[in-house]
């Protein structure tokens, strides 16, 4: 499957209930904010900073043929942390999903998947934010030499899915994208008697 | 149980391998955005946008003792979209997370829970925000009258739990925390007899 019925549904509504009455740009390059003036209702008006739509990542939850999660700890200098998280990256400009899902598990843990699986995607911030993420499962991982960007700090670590699981029901799995993406593998991969 | 053991590990590291350079704010107020000049390594440097630590919201999944589940309908002007969520919202200045819950739960929805159960915390956008969120299954929820800011367009959608569970496993939760804290909800549910 390549892509999941659901992700057809990550788009804008016909029907608009705000209005917009001006936008500016605050912040401009890769990650544009936008302050917007906007008429929610007659009479009511507000000012909304965002990160209008566009952006998009995938997330790729990869499993050996022999059953093993294979997850990073990665350094998120925001959070000034070290995290436990699966494979993601940012879509390129025009690039296909799934090229992105293949180019990120090389670069990142030097994977190759014999079986993709579609999954959910979701908006990780709808609050603030238009950026969409897109999941898959990637089945039957091979590990080679992994490819990480200089401005990356990041270790691969190879679990039991049993294990990668306790750690997901813990809570040590912060990266809310990384988690979210589990849950939706899990039954795919008890149908598949690997966990 | 008020807060979750993984709670605690929601904070920064004492080993930080990156090392910040110059710091300057690019947009000021109640969601600031930093751009900072940070060194990753011997020779290489690199430019870091991103939301800082701070800022923090809660997530509450209610059901009542009739084991039907809360959400909601709200329309995210950053989407364009109207998406199906549960109960959040930010977490004031000095304001106990158990407070905000249950402030929100009663805002968005006019509810009472007899009972909370606290849930796994998360990161929602580890890459560019230092943002956490705290998670809540809100049980024997009792509904009144809603109180809605006026800057936001919500609607109330009650519906049997196994529904809510048919819509999360098919995507159709796409606000990525939402989806997150029904999944980690899911086994104290069934536990109670409730799903």
């Amino acid at each position: 499957m390549t892509e999941h019925p659901s992700w057809s549904q990550l788009t804008e509504d016909e029907h608009q209930p705000w209005q917009t009455l001006s936008s500016r740009q605050l912040v401009g390059g890769f990650r544009p904010v936008m302050e917007d003036r906007v008429r929610v209702s007659e009479g009511t008006e507000t000012t909304y900073q965002y990160r209008p739509r566009g952006p998009r990542a995938v997330f790729i939850f990869p499993v050996t043929a022999a059953g093993e999660a294979v997850l990073i700890r990665q350094y998120r200098y925001p959070l000034r942390a070290t995290i436990t998280e699966i494979v993601a990256g940012g879509v390129e400009r025009g690039e296909e999903l799934r090229h992105a899902a293949e180019r990120e598990l090389l670069e990142e843990v030097g994977g190759h998947a014999h079986e993709w699986l579609a999954l959910p995607g979701f908006y990780p911030q709808p609050s603030i934010s238009g950026v969409a993420f897109y999941a898959y499962l990637a089945l039957g991982v091979t590990l080679g030499e992994m490819a990480h960007e200089a401005t990356e700090t990041i270790e691969r670590v190879t679990v039991p899915l049993t294990e990668a699981y306790r750690l997901l029901e813990a809570g040590e799995i912060q990266d809310a994208s990384s988690g979210l993406t589990m849950w939706h593998a899990r039954r795919l991969l008890v149908e598949r008697g690997l966990l």
